[in-house]
């Protein structure tokens, strides 16, 4: 796990550009956040609020945007690229292929259990314990961790990720209400997966009841998410861990929503939404935006205050309103 | 995949009734919403507001209640039915009955491990590397997915159907503060489960501390759903994702709960309560009826000024107050 | 499952202290509940506010504080400790080692899959289905429940207990944006847990990006809790159900989070700090203390109208603002 930083810079040069100004002989051992880097290490400045931290870094080089330059050449050696923090992520894509791979880089483990009636690509990897049942497709160079479910008819595009415990294709939440009892209704669709999707771990995505549950190209989704049936994610969209879409939402290209963000079903959002964490989509949105609801956290005894008085929210702006009524009359008295 | 409209009529007319209008040997080859229907497709008008899309939909027969008769019929074969979402359900089912099978048709899969101190009725289903510890039990027709675990003297009654990843016993979240650390009490109690229960993907039902954890008959259980210990949920209820029960909470029979809602431990939900997406139940609900607390999302712009009055808000109802005395008392000043 | 209460009492004495009055050859066949609890069961009051419950309660022997004793006393046997509820959890754990053990004793279930490369101290338990990748560290006496993903380089410590479905180790939720698509940050560190920590089924844990996700000794997760990377937990924190942790959050020692609650990446909680239930934590919180932000459940009707006047709260706070204005104006007119 060591890379001279000449080798690093070579190695990306013909990528993602990035000029070295430094001795390219420094063995690089770590790549590490700017305020604990050592001197054998790397690290980057990606965002201007946290130039302070340049200066007092002990980093043996630092990934810099040209604003940045003059600052981290006074400081020693320094990469100099339009986007450090993208440039930081192919670090990283080349760092991981100096470590040693982890165990399950055979094509399907021994263990797992696909069925005959599954197509798996060649190039593609299935860990320890994962379940494919009939019908389950399996894209070029996919790597499926350990302990995942693909549902019967269910594909997974190439160069996926699924992360372990992951569960595509159990049955949508669907039951028609009959006599005080739940009817099932069979659900009869699947799930399509695009490409260069990842997916986290224990997130579970429903089959859909009619047609198909979509999630499109390069979606990335977190940890413990729940995706309802039919639902349709639009490509490059971003979710954070335990957000739950619920049936039948359709959610557009680029967004992103925040961790624990819920929305109902049948919903629509536009391309280029951003709901922040925590918060329910109650309506559709059809303007690209950012959009926020939750309640702001507080010392315990305030917020029982102030949550008393929402609960009088309604009457209290129908005072206001007599308020200004009165004082309307008061100025201007009706002729006697 | 294709039945003749007389034979779906035919096969359902003994159980939940139903008369078609035109020619029963129309070949439907899939079920579809109105919208997407075509010409060989079987759709359902569930509710008087997607009417307009009944005019306008290509399917080749339409399921609709005796008020939409003349409309459906203006525009080709339906069923008429009291009840079309009720009947579609069972359409889904009859549906599934003609498509291939799953792999996990056999009785315990050979990859599940059964404790021989388990019983499963020989008419359940045990699908791949699913877990059974000593003394659980599983009742008649029920089908375990993949990957599940039943802890040790948990109950699952008949027909219930539980998705992968499903984790049935584990502890419950028990520990008594001690001298700054966490002492664990032991969960003694076990799980029971009813009849006709369904189990979403991941979803976790936690077992009792001293006495049973308690799903009644028909509950339906969403995706990433937590119940704590010694939770009770009656009959029929219905959740959806995300959401979690702590322990000791008591929910009545014919509840929903949407998607995220948390219910606080210790608390008692009478039957036919219905509670919103994302809401948290703080306290007992001892009447039938909706209740709702999600704070409105808005851009964000305008969230971040809202929100910063809210935390104003008890100090706001004091200034409405002071205006309102103080008025009073210049309308009616006291006598000199 | 039936201990002499003098054996309880005296098992205990040593470790806990505890005086009982009565008859020790009472034989105990339950742990209950006071309000459920039988003439051959031992329950406890560990809260002054269920002391109706004590008067009663059918409990052949309850455990009480100093300062029930005479009341505990009239009705029957009782132990006597300073701290009931820790009592009980000691008897809990006495109770289980009473108890059938489960299947899992083995030390590492034949049916797991332990990588040569990791370490499993030979006192630990290693249950059906789990997968150990190369560099897992398992400490001693550590118990891993079924189906758990312990991913590489990950380590736990001694004495922890892992409930079903737990995944450590999987990536975290690392991208750079970059001409529309998410480029992938390798996520280059591992999970570091410590000893004696807790942590419930399907809860996930994210490996670091650059350094390790840290849980330090004693902390307490409950089921379906996602922790992002980076996260450094402090000591003897405790987390409910369906919290989620998003990445590079630092939460300190003795803290609980309620369930559902949410902690925005980059933040720091100080030791000691108490979130209510389905908070969100949106900035960082420095001084030891209980905090929340809820909306207030209310009767839907009630909660529609209140919901709409907080989207008008700021405009609200301006129309108090212009009516004290105008009051103030008008009792103090500016001199002609």
């Amino acid at each position: 796990m060591a890379l001279r930083l000449g080798a690093i810079v070579g190695a990306l040069e013909g990528l993602v550009g990035g000029r070295l100004y430094g001795n390219g002989d420094l063995v690089i051992t770590a790549l590490s956040p700017l305020d604990s880097a050592q001197a054998q290490h790397l690290s980057f400045l990606s965002h201007p609020k946290y130039q302070n931290q340049l200066a007092l870094s002990q980093a043996g080089c630092v990934i810099v945007s040209p604003a940045f330059k003059d600052l981290a050449k006074a400081r020693g050696a320094c990469i100099v690229t339009e986007d450090p923090y993208y440039y930081f992520a192919r670090v990283t894509q080349l760092w991981r292929q100096t470590l040693p791979k982890p165990d399950n880089t055979v094509h399907i483990h021994p263990s797992a259990l696909v069925s005959p009636q599954a197509v798996v690509h060649p190039s593609a990897r299935i860990g320890p314990l994962c379940v494919l049942e009939n019908g389950a497709v399996i894209g070029a160079n996919s790597v499926l961790a350990s302990r995942i479910t693909i549902g019967q008819n269910c594909g997974v595009g190439d160069r996926c990720i699924l992360h372990s415990g992951v569960v595509i294709g159990a049955d949508g939440f669907g039951f028609a209400p009959h006599a005080g009892v739940w009817e099932k209704i069979e659900q009869l669709g699947a799930v399509r997966i695009g490409h260069d999707v990842e997916i986290g771990a224990n997130t579970c995505i429903d089959r859909g009841a009619l047609q198909d549950t979509v999630i499109e190209d390069g979606v990335k989704l977190d940890n413990l998410i729940q995706i309802g049936h039919n639902v349709h994610i639009g490509a490059h969209t971003a979710l954070a861990g335990c957000v739950g879409v619920a049936g039948s939402a359709t959610i557009g290209a680029h967004c992103t929503l925040g961790g624990g963000a819920i929305v109902l079903g049948h919903l629509t959002l536009a391309d280029h939404v951003h709901i922040s964490a925590a918060s329910v989509v109650t309506h559709s949105i059809h303007k690209a935006g950012h959009y926020t609801g939750m309640f702001p956290i507080d010392e315990n005894a305030a917020w029982e205050k102030n949550a008393a008085s929402v609960k009088q929210l309604s009457n209290l702006r129908n005072r206001i309103r007599a308020l200004e009524a009165h004082i309307k009359h008061a100025n201007h008295p009706p002729s006697p």
